[in-house]
C-alpha cells in the first residue's frame, strides 16, 4: 500500500451505510484500495485514532475566484449588490488575479475540507492552471454566450470553449473536467440556448446553469419567453444533456416532475440564497421526488467564504424551521448531498463514497476538541458540530495536500500577501 | 497600564460607530482605560496588528452542562427529542458530572470568543464553581418551583435560591451574578408564577424564562389561563422586574408592544429554534418595536455547540431568507446583539462595548486566514466569514484566559478525559 490510515471512525458517504465504525483504510495507486479491521505494510502510515475519515466534499456550485470581493458588499438586495458593488469590481479584473484569487480558493477550500468543485467564471485556463498546482479536483465551465458577448460571435466564443475543453478535459489524469456554461434564461434568449444545447449535445459536455434562484427571474422568465426557466430548457433541448443547476429556490411541483424526470440535478446553495434574500430551496420535497441534490457555497461575494461545513451545518437546519418538521434533513441525507451527491452532480462518480475501489479522496477531521466532546454520534456530529477548521489532512487521488493542518501545495502566507495587493489595487 | 493592545481593528460593539479603524487599547485594573491612536508603558504588550479587537461575546441563554448530551439526539421533533432522549440522560445527572461538564462548556466558549453567559440548569453551585475557576462572567438562575418540585414545598426552595443568591451574587469580584428561573408559563402554574415574581420582586432578581418557543406553548397557555404566554407573565407581575425571555419565537404584534413598554429581553436562539423546528422569531419586527434582542445558543442538546460566531451567522441569514429583504439585520445590528445587548440583557451593563471606562472583556481575532482574506470590511467579516475558530485571544475583566489559542485556566486535555469517561457511565 501507498498509504495506510489507521483506527479512524469511518463515514462512507453512502445514505443507508454512513457510519462504518472504527477502521483501517489502504490507500494504493489513488484508490480504495481496503476498507477494514485489517492492518498492513504501507509507505506511509497516518495513525487517524479520534479523527473522522470521510469523503473529501464536494463545493458543487462557486465562483471562486469571487473571494476578492469577500465582505465587500453586505445587507443589500440582489440588484443594488450585483450591479452597484459587484459588476464595477469585476470590470478590473485580469488573468492574473484571477490566477491568485483561484489559488487562495484552493487554500481556503482544502482546510475546511473541500476536494473538488464546479466552477463558473472569467479567464477559466486561469483556475484550471491554479486546480492543478493545488492538486484539487474541479469541473470548470465556459460558455458559449456570455452577457458580454453581445455581437452573438457565437464562433469565436465556441472555438475558444472546444480549445479550452480540449486542453483541460480529463487534465492532471482527470483530476480537471471541463462543462459548458449556460449561465441562466435571463442572461440569453432563445436562440442563445438552442446553440447552447446543441454544442453541449455535439461535443457531449455537461451543462452548468442558475435556474430558478429567485421569484423575479421566474416571473420575467414567463413574460419572455411564456414558460417557467425549467421549461425554456426543456424546450430548447437543454435537457437532453446532463444539466447541474444551481439554487432551484422558486420550483413548483410541476418544476421539480420536469427536474426528476429529465435528470438534472439541482445544487443547494442555503447561505447565497439567504444572503440575497432569494429564499429557501424546498429540498424536502425535491427528496420526495427523488431527486439527489447538491450542495455549494456559491461565490464568496455571497457567502461569504467557501465552507462546505458551514453550508451542512445551514442545510440540515433551516429547512427544519421553514417546513416545522425536524425529521427532514436528518443528518446522513446532508453529508450525502456534500460528499456522494456533489461528486456525482459534477462528474467524479469515482469519488464521494468510501470504499473499495474508489478514488482515494479523503478528509482526516480532529474530534479531539471541547466542541465535539463526547463524541456520540459522528454522523450528526459532522452536520451539526463540526467546523471546517477541524479539518486535520486532506488527501486527493492519493496525494496528501494537506496534513495536521499543513498546507502542502500552495504558500498561503506568500499568497495572502499578493491578494492584499491585488485588494489595494481593486478598491 | 497592565496591559497594551496594539495596532488592532478595533470593533466598538456600538451600532451608530461599530468600526472605529486601527488602534491601541490600553487595559488597568480591569477596565479600558484608553482607546486611541498613543502607545504607553504597559507590563505586558499584545501586538494585534492584522486581528480584530472587539468586545468578548455574550452568550444570553443556555444550559451548558447539556454539553454532555451533543449530538445524542437529532432530527426529532421536541416532544421525541425531550420525552424519549433528553429527560432519561438528565434523570442521571450527578453535581461532578455537572461540574466537569460546566468547565468543558466553560472551555468551549473560551476558544470560540463567548465571555459571558446566562444559565438555567441543576446543581447551580457547581456550575458557579466552574465559572470562578475558568475566569469567566455568568449569570446563574435558580427557580423556587421546578417541574420536579410537585410538592409545592416554596418555602425550602425559597431558601435554597436566597443562599444561592447571598453566596454567589457578586462572587469572584462581580465575575458571578445570580437570577431567578421561571422556566415557562406550561410547567408551572399561576400559583407558581405569582410566587415566582413576588420573590423576584422582594430580592430584587431578574427572570429568567422561556417565553414563546413553540406555537403549542402559545396554544395550551391560551388554553390553561385564557392569555398567551407573555399576557400571563404580565397578568402575574413578572414583569415588574427584569425578564429576559429565551426564543420569542411566536410572537405576534401585540405581543412585541407589552415586551417593549415593559423591558422584557428577548433571546434570539436560532439554531435551537431551526433544530426543533420552532420556527423563525421576528427580530427585525423586534427591532422595529425598539426591543434590544440579544443572542443566544441554548442547550448544545439542541446546537449542537456553544459557538456565538456560528449564532451571529445564522442570525444575519436566515432573516433575510425568511423576509424577503435583504437589507434587515445588517451586519452591526448582528454584532450589537452578540455584545452590548447579550452583556445588558444577563446584567453586565458595564462590558460588550469597547470606550474606555468599560469592563476589559476583550476578545482577539486572526484574520490572517484564507477565508478572511482580503479583509475589505472587518463588521462585515465578523458576521459572514469569521469563525470561532478565529479567536486568538480573550481577556475578561482584563485576567488573559486565553493567548495565541492556548487557555490558561482550564486543563482542556484532561477535561476531554473526564467528560469520556462520564459519556461511557451516561450511555
Amino acid at each position: 500500500m501507498d498509504l495506510l490510515i489507521k483506527d479512524a471512525h469511518i463515514v462512507t458517504g453512502i445514505k443507508g451505510n454512513m457510519y462504518y465504525g472504527v477502521g483501517n483504510i489502504g490507500i494504493d495507486a489513488g484508490k480504495i484500495a481496503y476498507i477494514g479491521p485489517e492492518t498492513m505494510p504501507a509507505q506511509k502510515v497516518i495513525e487517524a485514532r479520534d479523527m473522522i475519515a470521510m469523503p473529501g466534499l464536494f463545493n458543487a456550485h462557486t465562483h471562486t475566484s469571487m473571494v476578492l470581493m469577500r465582505n465587500f458588499a453586505a445587507d443589500k438586495n440582489l440588484e443594488d449588490w450585483l450591479v452597484k458593488s459587484i459588476f464595477p469590481i469585476e470590470g478590473k479584473l485580469t488573468a492574473e488575479y484571477i490566477h491568485s484569487a483561484s489559488l487562495l480558493a484552493a487554500a481556503e477550500m482544502i482546510r475546511s475540507g473541500t476536494v473538488g468543485f464546479l466552477d463558473m467564471y472569467y479567464h477559466v485556463e486561469e483556475t484550471a492552471e491554479a486546480v492543478l498546482e493545488a492538486g484539487l479536483r474541479a469541473n470548470i465551465s465556459l460558455g458559449i454566450l456570455t452577457a458580454g458577448n453581445n455581437d452573438r460571435n457565437y464562433e469565436a466564443a465556441k472555438s475558444h470553449a472546444l480549445a479550452f475543453h480540449r486542453n483541460y478535459h480529463g487534465a492532471g489524469n482527470g483530476l480537471v473536467k471541463t462543462s459548458l456554461e449556460v449561465h441562466s434564461v435571463y442572461l440569453y434568449d432563445e436562440d442563445g440556448l438552442r446553440e447552447s444545447a446543441e454544442f453541449a449535445k455535439k461535443h457531449d459536455l455537461m451543462v452548468h446553469a442558475h435556474l430558478h434562484e429567485t421569484k423575479t427571474e421566474v416571473v420575467n422568465s414567463i413574460d419572455k419567453y411564456g414558460f417557467r426557466p425549467i421549461e425554456v430548457f426543456k424546450k430548447c433541448g437543454m435537457l437532453e444533456v446532463p444539466v447541474t443547476a444551481a439554487h432551484c429556490v422558486n420550483m413548483n411541483d410541476r418544476d421539480m416532475e420536469i427536474a426528476a424526470s429529465n435528470g438534472v440535478r439541482p445544487v443547494h446553495c442555503p447561505t447565497s440564497n439567504m444572503y440575497l434574500a432569494s429564499g429557501f430551496a424546498d429540498i424536502p420535497s425535491m427528496q420526495k421526488h427523488g431527486i439527489a441534490v447538491a450542495l455549494g457555497t456559491d461565490g464568496a461575494a455571497s457567502n461569504n467564504d467557501l465552507d462546505m461545513f458551514g453550508e451542512m451545518n445551514l442545510a440540515g437546519l433551516i429547512h427544519k424551521g421553514h417546513s416545522g418538521d425536524a425529521t427532514v434533513m436528518d443528518a446522513a441525507s446532508v453529508v450525502e448531498m456534500a460528499t456522494a451527491n456533489g461528486a456525482a452532480t459534477i462528474g467524479f462518480e469515482d469519488s464521494g463514497r468510501l470504499y473499495e475501489g474508489m478514488n482515494a479522496d479523503i478528509i482526516l477531521i480532529d474530534t479531539n476538541s471541547a466542541h465535539n466532546t463526547p463524541m456520540l454520534n459522528p454522523v450528526n456530529a459532522l452536520v451539526y458540530s463540526t467546523k471546517g477548521s477541524d479539518v486535520d489532512t486532506v488527501i486527493v487521488n492519493g496525494r496528501i495536500l494537506m496534513q495536521s493542518k499543513e498546507l502542502k501545495t500552495i504558500d498561503e502566507e506568500k499568497l495572502r500577501y499578493t491578494i492584499k495587493k491585488i485588494a489595494d489595487m481593486l478598491y
